[in-house]
């Protein structure tokens, strides 16, 4: 039931993973029973593959401006705390949701628990690079006042996932700062950087801003605060873009035509920026597979972000982050 | 001496300065006797003009990878220290540099001091928008670590230069965060926030990353670590473009023809971007005026830089700032 067009585009996304997989895996359909029905009713060429999907009743919905730790007190009827106890409980293997991120993430981590030695779950986030692979930025947006172990267990996360997900071995993690220089940073991001540099991650050192989109790490570790205003940021470039691009064309008759003629290269560049190609974000750091997408999220990326749980699934990010944790436990106990 | 460029640029830039203004000031070129007088000689065309120019010896030169602190207390005859010292002795009016970014900042607070009510000087940036009249970002880059009585000053500096050069009226401030609601942000932020707010300043509230490109505010107030971190990513976009062009124009002829056609309109939208146009950031909150240039200057960005230390004299950009720091004293006190 969330996001800004549920369920109907949840419904649609779900119907399109399963029918462009041949139903490889079943699907639960968790809100409010009635409304889930006729939404499933739309959709008369999908037949055989809503028999893949059962509805779980759940009656109440986090809205938008509802404060997530309130909301999960008093709605317990709520389609995500009742998708994500299913998970908890064995019953489905992931939860996908667009609904309220802060319910998505309390709700996952209170649920779920963490796994051992994570102090504080977080989010990835993909960037395009001109490097032709993607990086992950984490955080990107969930922890604000991190301490310097949590960026340490970012870098640990993102590099896991990257690895996991994207078959990258051994994946290289740059800590953004404001300089390239070790000695550069602030208070908690030299910290940071001390522990990283102990670490055997693949650290490559301190980041700055413009290495970002030129893909010069795999990973990019900062805090919630800066990435969630950084990523923010990029996701207003191609409106600004187009605003000065319309401001081009008004100049002159040739201007308007070269503006005409550009449109459709822009759109294939910008196409790249686009959150819906990737479809949600991973929370990674609880005992569970937790995708979370935009409140706007299409079918398409309803049915990316489905598809990307039943990867983090089968690639058992999880196991291998917990073994990751151990790893740096037991390094540290030996280094006493 | 200071840049990549210089003494060439510098001299080129000030020549080209004088003359298009018809030698409306004249202008005190710091450095290197021999090196500045062979750059004189090379510019035939602008005879009348180099009788504005005084050159002022200065034997040592600040290089790029010197400690700003250490540079400074060593080469006790670099063009920064001496140009600065000339400027609080009343032989210059302003001062403008391509030079070491830490060391102009350090020297112009140590040698002219800081505005009373200031405890740290910044650098604001401007950033074009899609409103057509660009932004302030403050800090650019500077301070690291702020606490939220300093978020407060940059506001009160931003403010002031806003309105003192580009004649706007009771420039609107934003608070850069990570919402628009008046309880979200980072511990600093949401001190800083409660500051502004009982100010008399315009504080419009929290900004996001995604408003700062549309010109929501005139202000936009961040610490130096996220500012830093944005605007270098904003640099980078550009770059980033390209590459993603260059990807589209190989997959087709067509598509090559269409990137040829679309060059002349992506680089007049690029231009905007073009720190050259702007010329240099100012130091606020020390008692004089500082102009601080970017290493790769050009001739361009160097005569941009000299028009802008003129207007911030002539507008009494620091008389304005410590009349605000006054007002904001008093009316603590009476809050008392």
């Amino acid at each position: 039931m969330g996001g800004d067009y549920a369920p109907q585009n949840v419904v649609a996304g779900a119907l399109d993973a399963l029918e462009s997989t041949g139903g490889r895996f079943s699907l639960l359909l968790v809100g409010q029973q009635e409304r889930i029905q006729q939404e499933l009713q739309k959709h008369t060429g999908a037949r055989a593959f809503k028999e893949a999907c059962t509805i779980i009743d759940a009656r109440e919905i986090i809205e938008f401006n509802d404060g997530a730790t309130a909301a999960l007190k008093t709605k317990k009827d709520s389609s995500i705390a009742v998708a994500i106890t299913l998970h908890r409980d064995g019953k489905a293997d992931a939860v996908v949701s667009a609904g309220h991120t802060g319910a998505m993430l309390s709700a996952s981590t209170l649920i779920l628990g963490r796994i051992g030695g994570i102090g504080r779950p977080t989010i990835g986030a993909l960037i395009p690079t001109s490097a032709h692979t993607p990086s992950l930025l984490v955080d990107a947006g969930t922890n604000v006042d991190c301490k310097p172990r949590h960026l340490f267990e970012f870098a640990v996360m993102g590099t896991t996932y990257v690895e996991a997900m994207f078959g990258k071995k051994n994946p290289s993690i740059g800590l953004l700062s404001i300089g390239e220089e070790d000695n550069k940073g602030n208070e908690v991001t030299l910290e940071a950087f001390a522990l990283l540099k102990q670490s055997k991650l693949n650290f490559f050192g301190n980041v700055e801003g413009r290495d970002i989109l030129k893909g010069k790490v795999d990973v990019v570790v900062c805090d919630g605060f800066v990435g969630n205003i950084l990523l923010k940021f990029g996701e207003s470039v191609p409106a600004f873009f187009k605003s000065k691009f319309t401001d081009f064309a008004g100049r002159s008759v040739v201007n308007k035509l070269v503006a005409l003629i550009a449109r459709s290269g822009m759109r294939s560049v910008m196409k790249e920026l686009d959150y819906q190609e990737h479809g949600g974000v991973p929370l990674l750091g609880v005992n569970g597979v937790s995708i979370i997408g935009h409140g706007g999220s299409t079918p398409k990326a309803i049915k990316n972000m489905i598809f990307r749980a039943e990867e983090m699934v089968q690639r058992k990010v999880n196991a291998r982050i917990q073994e990751a944790m151990k790893q740096y436990a037991k390094s540290q106990q030996e280094r006493l």
